[in-house]
Parts: structure tokens; C-alpha cells; sequence
């Protein structure tokens, strides 16, 4: 059972409680380009507070430094080392979990943003916003040749995906060549990531197909999943681990979507607080069928915070 | 228990079993350009007998009549109403089975062929071929107007599928807008269709992403899967039942795919050969973890039934 937020005592004891405050940002900070009522005064008093201000994002279009023009934009205060995107998260998942070789490269299937992220943690790649991929020409296995080089598919919200990219991810998940000592020798060898696993996300007047969406033609048609990076999976919370100290029993996470934000701050060990101005709607925490997600606090919106004094 | 064909009466006892003769192409009759030993001396033994002969193909990229010239490039007799593609079956049940009123259209995802066949049964689309949506330009919802006429969107393999494609198809499949009295209603308006679900389909050296790959980004967007046409499903033999008399107790259906071509035989009611010149192999039968699927009949290739004499 989830505690409802109401009075200012409610909201200075959550205070009081939690030193990290990781936030969801789509959804609980703005709306698109329009802020939540109150999210930047919020955002003030935490930092007032001394609390440790985190946004963990799964968007993967944007790099973290050019996610920060969004901060800048809306005039919220952010740093880039305070921002968790889900193609970063992907980036050091490669270079330090994995720990691609140097020599190796990774097939991307993803944007400018995507590629930032790679090019900062030393990751080589191909395809992404390559014009010889972005094509909507008919892609042929007779005119392809693989590099042998590639080690991992990286795959994230690509906005324009096409058949080829698709056809070469394929290809470098399922080829096997024996005969070559540089190629991956099975399919383990060369691995299968997505940034996130969103089905859809809201663009403006409506909702667009995801990440999830973007690597669902290579979940068929290989009839497995990849490791999803971002929220509600681990990978994402053991890359902000290995750069920000935090103590999880005093760590919040703050977010509007049940599947992702709540779950990764449960899965986390982390305290969560759901907000209501974003997708998940008080119908799934008390309808009929409720959510068999609980997050430990709910509230209306961010901004419900402001009654509690900066100090 | 499949009963293995080896001698000249086995498949003389065949031929006096089944008059209507159903035949995937591709791993049965040929390799892409490459003709099976025996397939056109088996096609005409089989007219010689004054067998009914069907072509029942999953691949939607052709219409019929175009499908008849790859029949005609390999020397292998066939006539255009003996073919049956799932881009047919598809047009067929638009117009017949779901009866799409003639002032609706289909959003296509999906290449010439599909789009032959629907004009042929007299179904208005938009989509497919069109050079707006095989564009791989940023989409955007703001200015995108969607046509109030769309009652279905199709979705087959489409080797030039963008994210516009996937995003209009996406907004047709969910959009509702009750003030405007030509739109529809609800979800179950727009109807979700998809030619097939092959996960991939053989392409020369190797395999590439099939029409079950095209269509998962919506599959994994909605939440939910389309009504797809063409084998193992039961539309497609509907298609053919409407148009060809048989007596199910007396056809055969013969293929290279379990999950496909012998599931739909068995689907149907008919009896079922599988030739081992395709998908399928030896070990999916007789090794440690054989399918469930079980055909009435194996043989290594159509090529064997050579042994009868034409009569």
C-alpha cells in the first residue's frame, strides 16, 4: 500500500529521510516543452537541502550534453554529470561491463546522441546515422560484406530505422564464420543490447513507437531479447553506482510510469515516490485491476513539494 | 509417427490418395533461382494424372501475376489462378471476408506486389510505395493529418519500411476521434492485418527479416498481435476454398516449413507432406527435442516422386 503525500509534514519527513533524489524527467519535470507547475522551485529547495540531485533518462536520441540543452531551455538548473541517459548508460555498459576490446566495433542502430555517448567513452561503431544505412534502397546479402570487427548490436530509439540496418544487425547477431580467426565464432559472440525497452513515448499531441519497438523486428526475427540498459533494468543503476556514491536506504526515485521508473527504483533497493502527471493514472493504483507495482509514496505532482520551506 | 516415403508404391499409393495438390515454392520447388532435381517432371506427372495443382505462398513482396514470372524464368508450368500469395489472401479477406466499405481505405506497409493485388480486388490504400512514407525524414506528429477514411492497416514485408510508415500505421491503429463522424470510433475499427508472420525468409546466401519482423515495432507498440493472413492461418486456405473446389479429405499439402506449410495442411483438415529441401531438417524430426508438429508423410525431396510413370 502505497503512503498518499498530503501535508507539509508528509512532504518535510520525505525530505528528511532521503539524501539522493533521482528523478525521471519526461513526465515529472515537463511535459515536451512545458514545464510541471512548480519543478524548478522543487528542484531549488533539494539543492538548498544539500540533497544529491540525479535525472535518469531513457532517452537514448539525446547525449547527456545535449540533453542538458533541454535543462538550459526550460531553465532548470542541471549538470551534465547529474544526468543518466539511457545510450550513456549503453556506452559504459560497453566499455566497462563488457569491456569491448578496442579493436572491436559496435553496430548501431540509433542517432546522433547514440554515437556521442560511444565516441566519449572510446567505443568504435558503424552504421547509426550513416547515409549508406539511412537508406530506404533495397538492401542485398550479396553486396554486403560484414566487418569483421563488430562485436555487439546497440540498439535504441532510431527514428529512421530501415530494412538495412535491420538486415546488417541481423547478419552481425547470427553470422558465423570459422573460417575467419577476426569474426565472432557464434552467435554469444556478438551481443545483443538495447538502450531501453519503451514501447512508446510521448511526442507532443500523441504517443510514438519506442525503443522497444526499434529492436522488436531483431527480437522476432532472432526469437530473443537483448540486454535492455535503461529503466527498469540494473545496468542502468550499476552505471550510476560506478560514478555518484549514494546510499540506497536514504535514495529516492521519482517517476510517472509504474513498468520503469517505480520498477527500477524497486529493483534498485530504492525508496519511490509516483507522480500523477505523466502517463500512469490514479486508475492503476486503485481501479479494479490495480498495478502489481506499489511505489512507496504517491503524489499528485512534483511541485506538491513547494509547501515544505527551503532552508 | 510420419510415415517415411521410399518406394515406387509409396508414392504411387500418394498419387491415388490426393487430387488437389497444394505446393509452397521456395525450398519445396526451388531455391531462390535454382530449380529442385525433378520439381517440373513431379508438376507435370502430377497434370498427367489430371491433378489439381495450387501454389500457397507466404510471400507478399509479389502479387500473383508477378509471381507467375518467376514460374515462367525457371520453365515451371503454372498458371496464375493456381497462385495463391498471402498479398492475395489479404486483399481477398479485406474486401470479402471484413468487407471494407468502398469509401475506406488500408494504410500498407508493403511493397508492389501487395499493392497490385489490392486494386485488383478493387480496395483503395494509401501508404506502401508512396515516396512520402518511404522517407526516412524525421516524422512528426504535429503535422501529420491522418485520412479519416482508413479502416485497416496492412502490414507485409517491406523492404523499404521507415518510421513514418510505422508511426502513421501506429496512429491509425490508435487514434480515436469521435467528433469527426467519417473517423473511427475506437481501436477495434481500424482493423490490424498482417500478410504473415514469418520471422525471416531465405534470401540467396542467407536469411533476412520477414513480414513477422516488419510488423513487430506495432505488435510491441500495442501490445497486441494483427490478424495474419497467410500460413499457418486459416484465412489463406479460406481465400482458396472461396475461389477452387477441394475436398479436403483428398488434398495434400506439401512443404518445407513445419510451423508453416504443415500446420496449415493440418489446420485445414488436409494431409501433409514434408520435403527435407528447405527449412526443415532431419533433426527436427528424429533428434532429442522433436517438434510437435508431425507431417503424414516425409521425403527427402519432391525430386523422388520421379519414380511413378506418367500415365
Amino acid at each position: 500500500m502505497s503512503m498518499r503525500l498530503h501535508t507539509p509534514a508528509d512532504y518535510e519527513s520525505l525530505l528528511d529521510k532521503y539524501d539522493t533524489w533521482m528523478f525521471d524527467c519526461d513526465g515529472v519535470l515537463w511535459h515536451g516543452d512545458r514545464l510541471i507547475d512548480g519543478a524548478v522551485e522543487v528542484l531549488s529547495l533539494l539543492r538548498s537541502r544539500q540533497k544529491k540531485v540525479l535525472f535518469v533518462t531513457n532517452n537514448a536520441t539525446k547525449s547527456r550534453k545535449s540533453y542538458k540543452g533541454k535543462f538550459d531551455q526550460l531553465g532548470v538548473e542541471a549538470h551534465v554529470d547529474e544526468i543518466y541517459g539511457s545510450a550513456y548508460a549503453a556506452a559504459v555498459y560497453i566499455s566497462s561491463v563488457i569491456k569491448l576490446p578496442k579493436d572491436r566495433k559496435v553496430y548501431v542502430i540509433g542517432m546522433k546522441g547514440m554515437e556521442e555517448e560511444l565516441r566519449n567513452e572510446g567505443v568504435s561503431f558503424i552504421g547509426g546515422t550513416d547515409p549508406a544505412d539511412c537508406t530506404t534502397a533495397p538492401f542485398s546479402l550479396d553486396t554486403f560484406t560484414p566487418d569483421p570487427a563488430v562485436g555487439a548490436v546497440l540498439c535504441g530509439l532510431d527514428t529512421a530505422v530501415t530494412y538495412t540496418k535491420l538486415s546488417k544487425a541481423f547478419q552481425y547477431l547470427t553470422r558465423a564464420d570459422p573460417t575467419n580467426p577476426g569474426s565472432p565464432k557464434n552467435l554469444e559472440t556478438c551481443a545483443f543490447l538495447a538502450t531501453n525497452e519503451d514501447s512508446t513515448y510521448p511526442a507532443g499531441a500523441g504517443l510514438l513507437p519506442g525503443a522497444g519497438a526499434v529492436s522488436a523486428p531483431l527480437r522476432y526475427a532472432l526469437g530473443r531479447d537483448p540486454v535492455a540498459i535503461g529503466k527498469p533494468n540494473g545496468q542502468m543503476l550499476d552505471c550510476i553506482k560506478a560514478k555518484v556514491p549514494y546510499d540506497p536506504a536514504r535514495t529516492i526515485m521519482i517517476g510517472d510510469r509504474l513498468n520503469t521508473d517505480i520498477l527500477f527504483g524497486q529493483n534498485g533497493g530504492l525508496a519511490t515516490l509516483l507522480v500523477l502527471t505523466g502517463i500512469t493514472t490514479e486508475s492503476e493504483l486503485t481501479g479494479p485491476a490495480p498495478s502489481p507495482i506499489v511505489p512507496d509514496y504517491v503524489t499528485a505532482s512534483i511541485g506538491d513539494l513547494r509547501v515544505v520551506a527551503s532552508g
